[in-house]
């Protein structure tokens, strides 16, 4: 998508140098956009477990460019650059332990070098690998895009052309990719199209991922939309100003229950109790098939209660400074992500079409997994 | 309440010189506890206008005081007394237009005064019914407080004492009434029983009433309590983790729907939802017998969304500062109350009792009404 108009994408290689590898260092946004060369494996490591990146699909895409790197700079001798390769697989594994991508990646790049021999080839291969899963991660969410657009459509046909009014929460944006987003996507295939849209965007409370990263990336792509509070969706849905809702998903079951970031589940029972569909996009490697019943068998990750009493942002002056909001010594807790029951949701968006949240259809496009 | 271990109201007369009223200026809680001076009108109409004081009962309890420094300072003279007063409510009435309870206090004090000639007794009654207001108010509460202790020691008994777990929305405290507050009294009660209580506090965005006054009130009086942010309840309720919640109301109608800080209604689905009792607690003042169905006929405030972009804190360096949030220039929208339908609410406590969220069941504790 675009930065101060220009196309941009949230990681590649260095123009003038390919061995360096270029991201959009994210805790700075929206106050400032700060890009960040990265060259060896500790620079990856603290670039992912930092959250200078962030989201599914672009922690995917960095770890496998971190792999790149540690190919380029392991020894030459065949051995010795195996051991390196693992090592930096195992540290850049550690810094989220719980983001499946990031294992789903290292797998992947590993596997791509284990069938050649040469350490030469096996770089050329590291470097093919890595640049197709950030190809892929976008061309899914391109994908994802285009399969929304068509409810889009639909919805603004029924309102003669007048804005469609699209609520989502947290960050499923491009910025959380490697481009398009997955619950943007469709929004910005819409404007794309000529389609007329308005984006509620929910702050997203305690880390304001909705203020910070959504607001930002809509207002640079030039897409209307309008800050909330997260308790104001329900409001907006009682008096007909939401038209759909689309959120991201972080895990999704076979029986299409949803765990995103926390708040998620209140929207879809506003949105339920008002007869507005909620729809989930996802890249289909957020499916967990092991796994039905998400309230039952989805852990849900416990943060710090300092991202609730403490927030960040930018002071007059200009500087970013962090402020509490609550009484010296308050208990906190923080649950980063709520399971949104599949009852719930009107239908999953990901790269192979629409589906309803039911086990039955999602295995309709994934048949390899009935 | 308490405040450091004392008891302490929300507005009192000075002990040193009753013609002086002191009040809490609410607006450095959490972080600086201050006392202010009132002793005329334009003192009066400051602190409701600039929120030092905030809440129902509190405005109404402030008004009443501020007509009663009026009288002392009006001219001895029986026709500039008059014009005096009239002048004094006018002007207070102006401070927040839309405080139910500030108009009518202002006719309760004039009132009040009308049956007698002499300025001096007239002067005197304006003590008598400033002082009636806030006692009358602080009694409510402390009925409320009783009706819902029985709620409270129902869950308790069922839970074999283990916490009774409490979700509040937004300050429905002490701090927004004279003493007790309205969701908070049977919390209190509970406590002063021997009763163990759990308070999860929302935050309640954008304002955090919730993280600023509940928190700080509870820490007060010793009440076990943890902040969350406003997307958390529904997760909460999900597993088990709430036995019920309790908020205050702004505007009550005749058929039970309740209008209440924005995201009221996302928790009260949430608890329907997981079938956790939703209580709303309300002096009768709140009650609006003109109207029945609330989505339709009570107006939402619209405040601005600077709001939403910017909030106050305490810095590391102990000094209070506003940050900003969001892109600059983003345009957010800030909705300040919304309406929780009666189907979702399990019953109303007021000083009366407990009654269905339903006109006929109203009506039996408010057949005057009828």
């Amino acid at each position: 998508m675009k930065v101060n108009g220009k196309p941009c994408r949230t990681i590649w290689q260095h123009p003038d140098d390919p061995r360096i590898i270029q991201i959009i260092d994210q805790r700075h946004l929206p106050h400032r956009f700060v890009i960040e060369n990265l060259a060896t494996v500790t620079d990856f490591a603290a670039a992912i477990r930092e959250m200078h990146v962030r989201g599914a699909g672009l922690i995917g895409a960095t770890a496998g460019f971190g792999i790149y790197c540690a190919a380029i700079t392991a020894p030459d001798e065949p051995a010795g650059f195996t051991a390196f390769i693992t090592e930096a697989a195992v540290r850049l594994q550690k810094t989220r332990p719980t983001a499946s991508n990031l294992a789903w990646a290292m797998q992947r790049m590993q596997k791509a070098m284990a069938g050649e021999e040469d350490v030469a080839a096996k770089r050329q291969i590291a470097l093919t690998e890595a640049r197709a899963i950030a190809d892929e991660d976008a061309d899914f969410c391109r994908q994802i895009g285009e399969h929304g657009l068509a409810v889009i459509r639909e919805i603004s046909r029924r309102k003669n052309g007048r804005p469609v009014n699209i609520l989502t929460h947290c960050n499923a944006g491009w910025l959380a990719f490697v481009d398009f987003g997955s619950a943007t996507a469709p929004i910005y295939a819409a404007h794309a199209a000529g389609i007329p849209v308005h984006v509620w965007v929910d702050e997203t409370r305690p880390w304001l991922q909705g203020a910070k990263l959504t607001a930002w990336e809509l207002a640079q792509e030039g897409i209307p939309h309008t800050l909330i509070a997260d308790n104001t969706g329900g409001h907006l849905m009682q008096h007909g100003l939401v038209d759909m809702v689309i959120t991201g998903t972080d895990r999704t079951t076979r029986c299409g229950d949803v765990a995103n970031k926390i708040g998620t589940y209140l929207k879809a029972l506003a949105a339920h109790d008002n007869h507005i569909p909620f729809y989930v996009a996802l890249p289909s490697s957020t499916f967990d098939w092991t796994i039905c019943d998400g309230l039952k068998d989805i852990p849900i990750e416990e943060r710090s209660g300092e991202e609730v009493c403490y927030i960040n942002g930018k002071t007059e002056g200009g500087g970013v400074t962090r402020i509490s909001i609550a009484p010296e010594g308050c208990r906190a807790a923080n649950y980063a992500f709520d399971v949104t029951p599949a009852r719930l949701v009107t239908g999953l968006i990901s790269e192979r079409g629409i589906m309803l949240a039911a086990e039955e259809d999602i295995l309709r496009l994934y048949p390899e997994h009935g």
